[in-house]
């Protein structure tokens, strides 16, 4: 007979490697499906993280890594495998007004999920989603296209290919600032291109922003059209006031609009919001019996490591509590 | 005329030095009050920290030591004073049914609050209250008496003075254990008490303190007495199931059994709930306009340092948006 688990961690970002570090502490059977070969998330993906109580200043990258290596010492067991899609037996999700009645009856049955990969079929008590989210595309012209040649999602991935170059950064939330700025100490120039006349982004940044010299704000404009063949070549914008359009020659553009949830695999079985977000309190639990959305995918006020790492604690009380009245 | 402030935050434990971080970062006038001189609240407290992903195995002193100087890195201001009262006007209480609509008239209003310290009198827009948790007493003869004396709530800060005796810790939950653990390695033998015939702690640790041959269990077992004249002498323990009692010759005790908020300086003012922690979610905004509570102060599930930093995190996002409207 195969193992039935009782926790299935999908994602290892913060909120999974914080899950996966109270799981292995609470002894539980739990194994951590990993869809990429680096752990941490989208923390990888930035050049210096400032607010996590610490570890000041440090790499994203790194920090992703010691997350990691903690979970790995408590005894956390990883696997590297996509997840296709899970199974939960209909009874185990409240739709209809006697939820409570039915939560408990599913308590009692016990109804085990199957948490389906490219490589192997697991049966588990529980579920823990901590996939995090993904980058917002802009949907215009040419982006599609040129991803990869000079369209990027992330700067401190693709930054040093555009050492003293000329690139646009699109947004003006804090990831755009931050990208900027990191940009500026390598490139000749950089264009932000934000649809407001401000910025969103934290103080701290903006002045740092604003301190830099190659950067040239482009307010009150969206970004339409991202042109070249083989390598970016220019990015036109349009004046949101005025309508009026021009082009920047550009060797590169860095696209930070914000970020949407990798909840397409739960949709249908796990209640989500209108923009896609699993629903789910600070306890993590979600309208499906022993399922718990936990880190970016839940619907939360604030994204960030400290409160992931929070959420990977909260879904393992919750799961535990699940599991002992099983 | 006297500073205005953005903001007072209450305490230094790791809600409120995360949330100094967040402050500083978000460039606000705000100043952390704290009552003693080492920053880190009751971390500095525990032995060795093994569940804040990024610092497996930290030192608890370290771990508060590290937090503030993150803090003061990111440009957070401290000063060590004591706080005696806050003064805040009766408008920007919600107590009524229309505490909608007083909300947004005290928001419009914009009523200072007052934080009347030992040392001083700070006027500010918004206070956040940090002020943690302490150690809950027993309530049994020869406790007070003997405190500092033998009987002790901080394994890791008195073990040391019990080198090769015999001690007794009072408690079943985590830090019961833990104390328990960290004695059994200075200790010639260490008794636990517990009320109940299994301990609440986590799995991975009651398997630890099982491993420590120099540990006895004495379960179903309350504490009754502390005895001693100048020094702890021994314990007396009643059996709850047969009421039989006994006492066993020790050196000192460890009471290890729980915490109480320390909000009694806000009751009258902030709602509690019945065991006196502050009323508020996971934004941690109370019922009071601009004060916020964050931290093992508040009410929530779990009370753990990722919480805590959480909570640090997401009572600044909250405040700057209350800030932003004013």
């Amino acid at each position: 007979m195969a193992q039935i688990y009782d926790m299935i961690i999908i994602g290892s970002g913060p909120a999974g490697l914080s899950a996966a570090i109270y799981a292995a502490r609470a002894k539980l059977d739990a194994i951590v499906i990993e869809q990429n070969y680096v752990s941490g998330g989208q923390v990888i993906n930035t050049y210096e993280v400032d607010n996590y109580p610490g570890l000041p200043g440090m790499n994203g990258f790194d920090m992703g890594n010691t997350f990691r290596e903690h979970a790995g010492k408590m005894g956390a067991v990883f696997s590297q495998e996509k997840v296709e899609s899970i199974q939960i037996e209909s009874d185990q999700v409240k739709q209809t007004e006697d939820a409570q009645l039915q939560a408990a009856e599913s308590r009692q049955s016990g109804s085990l999920k199957k948490v389906v990969t490219d490589k192997n079929e697991y049966e588990t008590k529980t579920i823990v989603i901590a996939t995090g989210a993904r980058h917002s595309k802009l949907g215009i012209p040419g982006e599609e296209k040129l991803s990869g040649m000079g369209v990027s999602y992330c700067a401190t991935c693709d930054g040093a290919f555009f050492k003293d170059k000329t690139v646009a950064v699109v947004g003006g939330g804090d990831v755009a600032v931050e990208d900027a700025i990191f940009l500026s100490r390598l490139c000749k120039k950089v264009y932000v291109i934000h649809r407001r006349d401000e910025l969103r982004a934290a103080k701290a940044l903006q002045e740092k922003l604003f301190a830099q010299e190659n950067v040239e704000m482009v307010w009150d404009s969206i970004a339409t059209e991202i042109h070249g063949e083989t390598q970016v070549t220019a990015i036109t914008v349009e004046n949101v006031k005025d309508k009026s359009q021009k082009e920047l020659v550009v060797d590169g553009v860095f696209i930070a609009v914000g970020i949407i949830p990798n909840s397409e695999l739960f949709k249908g079985l796990v209640d989500t919001d209108e923009r896609g977000y699993l629903t789910a309190g600070e306890d993590c639990r979600t309208n499906v019996e022993g399922v718990f959305a936990t880190g970016d995918v839940r619907t939360k006020q604030l994204r960030q490591i400290v409160t992931a790492v929070s959420d990977g604690a909260n879904s393992i009380t919750t799961a535990q509590e699940y599991l002992l009245h099983l």
